[in-house]
This record gives C-alpha cells, sequence and structure tokens, in this order.
C-alpha cells in the first residue's frame, strides 16, 4: 500500500446509497471533506472553529475518478496526502475498499484559505503542518 | 382538498431516494423544513439573514407518519398549516403525491424561536402573519 | 446510564452542520437508521441483502424529540432498545452527547416488515433476536 | 448567455448549505446529478426506470471548478451540454446564479452506460438524442 499522511477508516452507511445500490457519487466528496477535515483534527484544528475566527478553507477545484462502486456494508479507508501549489493546497485523496484495498475513488481536491474575506497564501496550513511529527 | 395556508410543489430528486428504491425518509424532513423556509420568504423574511440577526427558529420534536413512499419521477405537493400551542409554533405538513393527492406523509412539527440566545414566545411569527394577507 | 440493548460511537461530520452552525435536525433520522442497520449487522443481517431478498423494513413513523444541539467536532452514542408491538417493531433510541452524556435527541421509530411486497407480523426480528445472546 | 442544451431553474434549500454559510460543495455534483435526470426526463426516459430495465448511466469522473458561492436564497440556472468522446458521454454543466448570471460553478462529467453489467459504447444516449429536436 502507499504511503499517505492521514487514513481514516470508514463504512458504507445505507442513506448514502441510491437507488443504483450503490454509494451516490456526490457522498464521495463527502467522504473526502470529512478526512480532511478529520485531519485538521489530528492537528489540534477544528475546522468549525476556524470558521468562528473568520478563518475559511474553501474548496476551489474537484477532480473525482470513479473506478469501482461502493456496496451496503462496505468497510473503506479515506486517505490522503497534500501539496502546495502556489497558494493551493492540494489533497489527494484515495478510498480504498477494506479488505482488498480496490480502490474505490481518487480525488485531488484544490483548496485555498481566506482570512477575514481575504485570499492568503495558504500559509495557515503549513503553521499547522509543522505540529505534525511525520510530514516529511 | 383541505385548505392550507401554503402549498409548495417539488419533485423528488433521484439522489434522495435509497436502495430500497424510495425515498429515504430523512428526506420528507428536508421537504418539510425546506416548505416552512419558502413559507417564511413568502412573508417577506429569509432564514439565513434570521440567523444573521440572531434570530433562530429551532425545531424541537418531529412527528412524521409516513403512508405511502415517493419514486424516482413523482411529483407531490408540499403543504403546511401552523398554529400556536404556548410558546411553540406547531407546523402540519401533509405531503401529497401528484395528481392523485394521496398522502404520502403527515408531519406535526414544533418550532421554538431563540433570540440572542433566549427562548422566546414566538411573537417573531406573530408579526411576521400579520403580514400575511390570508391567514385568518 | 441507563441500559441499552445496542450502542455504537459516532462522531459529527461537517457537512451535517448547516447554516445555524448545529447538525441539522434530518442527520438524527440519518443517526439513527444507521445505528438500527449497524445492529442488524450485529446479528449477522444487512440491510441491503435484506432487500435483495425482497425483505424490507419500512420506517411507518418517526418521533423526535431535540433536547441539546449536536456541534462541529462532538462526539456521541447512539444508542437503542426496541420492543414489539402488534406487527410493529418499535425502537427507542438516544442520542447522547459524549463525554457528558447529556441528551441530544430522543426518537421513538415504528416499523414494519413487508416480505414480498406484503406486511408481516413481524416475525423477521424475533428470528433475529434469537441470535443475540444478551436480549431478555 | 451561452447557448444550452438544457436548463432548469433551482432555488437553493437552506439545509443544503453549511456552517460556513454557504452551498456545501457535495450538493453542486447533486445539482447536477438532477439535472441529468431532468434532462433525460424532457426526453422521455427515467433513471429509475432505466435501472429496473438494468441500463444503468454511471459516473466515471467529475471535474468541478468552484467560482462564487451560492448563498440561503439564491435562485440559480442549472444548465447542461453534452458530447460524446469515445463510449463516454460528457456532460458540460455550469451553475449560473440568477439574476446576475454569475457563474457559481462548471462542472465536466463523464458517463458511461452500463447494460446488464457490461460497458457499452453509449448509444443509448444516441439514440435518446433522436428524440430532442433542438440538438443539431
Amino acid at each position: 500500500m502507499k504511503e499517505y499522511l492521514f487514513t481514516l477508516e470508514m463504512k458504507v452507511r445505507d442513506y448514502e446509497c441510491d437507488l443504483q445500490g450503490v454509494v451516490n457519487n456526490a457522498n464521495y466528496q463527502h467522504y473526502m471533506e470529512h478526512t480532511r477535515h478529520e485531519f485538521l483534527e489530528s492537528l489540534g484544528e477544528n475546522f468549525g472553529r476556524m470558521h468562528d475566527r473568520n478563518v475559511d478553507a474553501f474548496v476551489s477545484r474537484v477532480d473525482i475518478r470513479y473506478k469501482t462502486p461502493l456496496h451496503s456494508g462496505d468497510h473503506f479507508l479515506s486517505c490522503l496526502n497534500m501539496a502546495k501549489e502556489g497558494p493551493k493546497w492540494v489533497f489527494l485523496q484515495d478510498i480504498l475498499r477494506i479488505p482488498d484495498l480496490v480502490l474505490a475513488a481518487r480525488g485531488r481536491i484544490e483548496t485555498v484559505v481566506v482570512e477575514n474575506g481575504k485570499l492568503t497564501r495558504g500559509d495557515y496550513f503549513d503553521e499547522l503542518l509543522k505540529r505534525q511529527p511525520n510530514t516529511e
């Protein structure tokens, strides 16, 4: 298995499946958002509290490739890496079915950080990441 | 057809259906919430702007009876009446399938109005309703 | 703490919060549904597979009292008891915030079991429950 | 305004907004899905009925750029064009805020058609589109 900066184990919830009997596409975006926010929490930050301090991370682009649909009862790993591109933080996110680690979906999510309504250079995350011992 | 204070025509969206092929139960609660908020807008108010002014309507109880499931492609009327019970505003909400007006779901939703963090006697809605010409 | 037949630890996901900054009411219904389905899985059954065999549990009524809103970052226990009332299985479900076990929401959810399109007397769950050692 | 093959007027529902006070990113994917399905219906087809006949359109990739967030109370046009690329049907979808037609989001959604579990060359849509008078 590839190395990831952060990994979260999750399970399909039945209300996330649609009439095709598989997880609705938009829910993978929810899975990936939740994973980024849990990653934030692993660094001691919380998305809601950031918002209360007028610091907001906004998604500027999502690009998700759907490979293998997840079904009711499936467990999966939601995995994340990140890289800086100019002012953007880009998250590379894989959803891997458990236990066979088949790739269910692969996302590339671009985000920007806005403080007090102004676009920043994304230094907020640089500071946060220093708290993380294993991000080399 | 019964008389209602407010009626909104809506249509099932396929992502609202779950693996049983019918609208997931929680989505009826969304339909009813959206109908209350559209009713607000018909009175010249907006839920988001209310929140920005520190006036929040909170749901304290929902009681929904599910009668006939809605399917992909179904149109429906989302209908509303309201009554005051002490400090609570109680919404009586019917979801009627179009065109046969079969009752899909019937809800009784209790709400309270909180201003600046304090429970009110619900006068906020009394004032709003005066703007409505046909609420006798 | 009260005794429950089944308990699941969960955490608020930020996309479940609405513009009021708290978990949207309909999502508690999702939490409770997921908890019932996880309870099913603890008995060796799966909701999607049941549907594939033409056995469907349908919710006929939900009655949820909202007591204390959950926020971004909150953990909670989703707890369940069940009782038979005629052909109905009634689930009594509490959502308790962690760690203070404050009651966030309390639900009473009535369900019926339909096999091959016909309402049953609910024996399906009687059989399932025999698999559970601690349901006296 | 650009020409589109199909346009649907919609309105933000408050439960689609998250704690940042704007429509949650995943909901734009829902808007775009619903628009594609309504386009299908305009051609006399229904997504749920297709599934019942073992014909499923699956999304293989979504690429959405978020330009201007939508808020509570906003109306918008959800617009669609489509093009064939090999076996894929690619939908180009714009979300335009009403009345100023500011671009809220732009999506490129790749889909494939699977019949009886087998990937097809997408002829299903070619046939459907012949029903549409204005698709030169």
